[in-house]
């Protein structure tokens, strides 16, 4: 049966390399806690995808790995610069305040979710320097972001000047890293620490693996710190090599890429197919594995009706001048590595046939 | 080649039928963050095992298991008794004082690292009442102990009742919930809630999973606060279906039984042949899968020397009147579900050797 | 010399009957940790005030009692809401966040620094529902708000149902409760547990105390969590007598809504005086202590060549259509219970010089 | 009328001329927050005390001073070690925790509640080094120990030189400082950072203040956190005259050491009263403003019975040997600045007339 389910990239399960890499890891004897030979050579394979030494620190969620990084720069009273509607700020249910024992995110307006260099400096520069207010110390920013939108190795680096230039530091919410990734088409170096990024949530649970994301640093000095805060907080499997097979699988000959280059694909003849339809228009380009569109709200209700499933989505961060009809809906559909293209085309004919 | 490792039960993989499940779960969409039909079968299958409604809480840790437990019912300022040596005390980097915001852990001296319900009365009743001292909420045990050894029902019941008469809540720590209660033959229900356990951390990974553990609540009304604490701790995997299917293997036909009995005969051979070579004997009875034994030097040196592994373990929890000697090293051995009768042979042969 | 420092209200010492108090209190033993005599009394006199039993818990800082306040209520991981420009969010360096472990507030907008019952309603309500948001738990209103402004009974009883409705408790921020209830001429019942407030920070030390705040419970059942937070956070004094001597001064005879009204009233006639020079015009009405005008530059400048010392206020809250042109600016200026006539007159006068 | 009120040294009130000196500070206006000009001239006197520049930060508590000062070293992690009946360890209601976010205190034992150099060397080379066990990272003792004892400057050296050589800090809980410092004739600065103290709470509130300490910081660099941390607590008071005019008067003309002598003359006077009585003997030396009596059950209830107060005191710490028999009670007794010799007579004929 063709599924319609584009709920998100979670709802697939694990790529068959990953998968097979992780049975092939569960036999046999291993030191615990993340001194096996896989999480090891993980290390080695972490630090030649990014041509330099990073400290890597492996979890199971995408929420643990962004808490842990911030905490690891953040003072308990210190300010993060991100979004108003990054996923750190909305959707973790208080974890980065949980981590950090107090710090606070402040949550900047624009358009497809992103922040600009000239926004940042701005904001950083009219907050009050009294001991009363809380001081910025970090700007968190995600690729892609939240409206599907990818932040070019040009901007990442303008950004990573005001922050530095402030005495910031730069952290980026990678949750889906592989499809920013591809679809600039530049190396994971260039999208990171050569643009100014001191420590990255770099995730695969959403991109072919059933949970694993890394927090990698950059910034020396952190992995000790980073090490401690993963174990208090539960974060410190004794079966290490559970998350690194995991990583051994997804990352082994390019497979990743692979998985994010099928996925940004589906959204592109997604997004394609949507556009061409009367009367519905895409909220945001479509850049990486997500297409946000505004839909007519009988074509939505078509769609339903058809057993599609996908989000209603915030209008917040459209464009200036755009807007929501009082009969449209804006809606998220997400690709994933393993979408069909039938999926794709299903959902299209239902679409069509809502029209 | 035959291994020599009794490091720890957590150096062991995955049981077939464990990895059997997750592989097929892993296949296909599914909703997101335990919403999944995994998650929800399998709140069901654990209702049915302790013969009552419970609340099941799954996370991939046993640190964060027990954190979210105590943090679930201390305030900041409560105290929880346990034994001087539990694990929440001592091996989890503080993670129930960050979990709860600050609460104490009171550590209790007993031998074989249990605590009897006359010394938890006499702590608590000695404990000032002053708003100036942190008052005790909660008695957490660990089953099996820290020394191996197995609190019998009737030990248990006698605990819950002096708490419960002083305001107190039952946590059992069941990292080898199933080791234990193989020893003792008993039901899960008669092992926990009957005998006034209140929350319990029913672990998996040390038995046949690779990371797969249960907050189980008795106590009704915390399961909304649980959810709570397990999402902002960067606990809720989104692929649910990985702890799910894990559960669903090991429970499944008495599978996670029959790690545990396994695991326990191997201790139980392993524990009564040193025992009967000249020179050792046991620092406490093996009721469990741990052997805690007391070797003259010369035979720790020919273990090393034969490729074994092992720890040394704390004399802090000898009964009275015992006493390692200057010659001599106390060491723990941890069979697993997976440990061959062959290495237990080799070790013991290697143990002969050293005489 | 005449002082023309309108800086703030905290720039006052301390007025005659509460010093008074205190060096009376001064002498002889008393119990320690609140169990003396004086707070005794005061318990009673905070319950008579308010024409019914109240809790009562005394502390040093206004910060302290908004944060035990705030704390005693929210969840961890639960959402305060108040206005975008509320001191609770703005001026106290995280102390909310610190306090509860991690919650958040999260800024509403609104003219004056005031949030309307609809607003609340609208936000509270428009807050996704799963468990990885964080679900509001309190609203919290400064009475006076930080723009001056005093919320009416009848406003805070609007607020209170909508909050109450959604089960969310209320909170008022009393720094300026006393220049707040004379302005409205109410009983303290009235503006507050009548209107639905569930907890009061009563606040002293803006009005003629040295270091006097108290958080009042309407709501039963919070004194015992109150007091231990209070404690493990440093704040309760051991001579206890410091902070009920000073609140037996400021209650006694009606001397705190003596100050209350010295200090309206100069604000009265500075607000007058200067909305009748040309080219001055007010921010918002001025109902309480606080002064907020538009300034031209050069009326600034002149005042500032003076001496007259007050600080630069946000625009964020004028209402919508107000702005502040290119050579202006938005000022506020404080008075208090021992502000001398003659500065208000000196500051009116050097105001007009510089027109 | 005579009291015999031996309660503790937190029941008496203010001296003279902390009190004139708070009143003359409490007219006019002065600036907020601490940036007042007697807290500057504060800063320098407390520079010239200790023959070097060191950091002041005050607040109204003994506990907030400690939390803070712990807070300002520790890593939420870390451990603090320190005797087993320390006030930050048993009296505080876990503000160390609180403001470390969940670091923990280790108590050693130790005779007279105090913990010497060796056995502070023993507990931290015995600590297991694995990522699982939190490191120690500061040591804290208490100057008077909580048993009435005084570390002499070369235990205070030896103390830091085993705390230094193992990269941990050296925390001094002044609150009895004056009477310590008085009773070895040495100097602040040998008392502290000349043998090795980093940082220090330095107790006024005892000794003749209503609610005055400081953290004092030998080490540069926390003074920045330090602040944040104590306007994030709610301890940063707006009034900053209260606490540095409290200081000013308690440190002018060696009135504070003035104070503790009288202190000190009057507990050895006591305890040297009490040691002639039959049957009366002594738990440990009075070296300060403490007296530990061991009584006889029925001169305790003479005491009771002519309207003594004091309280029962621990018998944790006593010498080896030593032990309290079951017709006895440990008591402690404390004098003040204000004890009159008229109350230590009356204490001690109601004593010989209980024998």
């Amino acid at each position: 049966m063709t599924t319609l389910n584009f709920a998100s990239d979670n709802i697939a399960g694990a790529s068959k390399p990953v998968l097979d890499a992780l049975v092939a890891a569960s036999a046999g004897s291993m030191p615990a806690y993340g001194t096996d030979p896989l999480t090891a050579r993980l290390g080695k394979t972490f630090s030649d995808l990014f041509e330099r030494e990073v400290e890597v620190v492996l979890v199971a969620t995408g929420t643990a790995a962004n808490a842990l990084a911030l905490a690891s720069i953040l003072s308990p009273w210190g300010l993060c610069l991100c979004h108003e509607e990054a996923h750190v700020i909305d959707d973790e249910c208080g974890a980065p305040e949980f981590f950090t024992a107090g710090a606070k995110l402040l949550g900047l307006p624009g358009a497809g979710a992103k922040i600009d260099a000239a926004a940042i400096a701005a904001a950083a520069d009219r907050l009050p320097r009294h001991e009363k207010q809380m001081p910025a110390e970090i700007v968190s920013i995600s690729q892609a972001t939240e409206c599907g939108l990818v932040y070019r190795p040009d901007e990442i680096a303008a950004i990573g000047e005001v922050a530095h230039a402030r005495g910031l530091k730069l952290h980026m919410d990678g949750a889906r890293f592989a499809n920013a990734l591809v679809a600039l088409g530049c190396s994971p170096a260039e999208m990171t620490w050569r643009a100014g990024v001191d420590i990255l949530s770099f995730g695969g649970t959403k991109n072919g693996c059933l949970a694993a994301e890394a927090v990698l640093v950059f910034e020396p000095g952190l992995a000790d710190s980073l090490r401690r805060r993963r174990k208090r907080s539960g974060h410190t499997v004794s079966k290490g090599r559970l998350l690194a097979a995991q990583f051994e699988g997804y990352l082994a000959d390019g497979h990743w890429l692979d998985n994010a280059r099928h996925a940004n694909r589906m959204a592109a003849r997604l997004s394609q197919g949507l556009a061409a339809i009367p009367g519905i228009r895409l909220a945001w380009p479509t850049e990486a594995n997500e297409v946000f569109a505004i839909l007519p709200s009988r074509i939505d209700a078509a769609l339903r009706e058809a057993g599609a499933v996908y989000y209603p989505w915030s209008d917040k961060s459209l464009a200036a001048g755009e807007a929501i009809g009082p009969d449209e809906v804006l809606v998220r559909l997400v690709t994933a590595f393993d979408t069909a293209p039938e999926s794709v085309e299903a959902l299209l004919a239902a679409a069509r046939g809502g029209t």
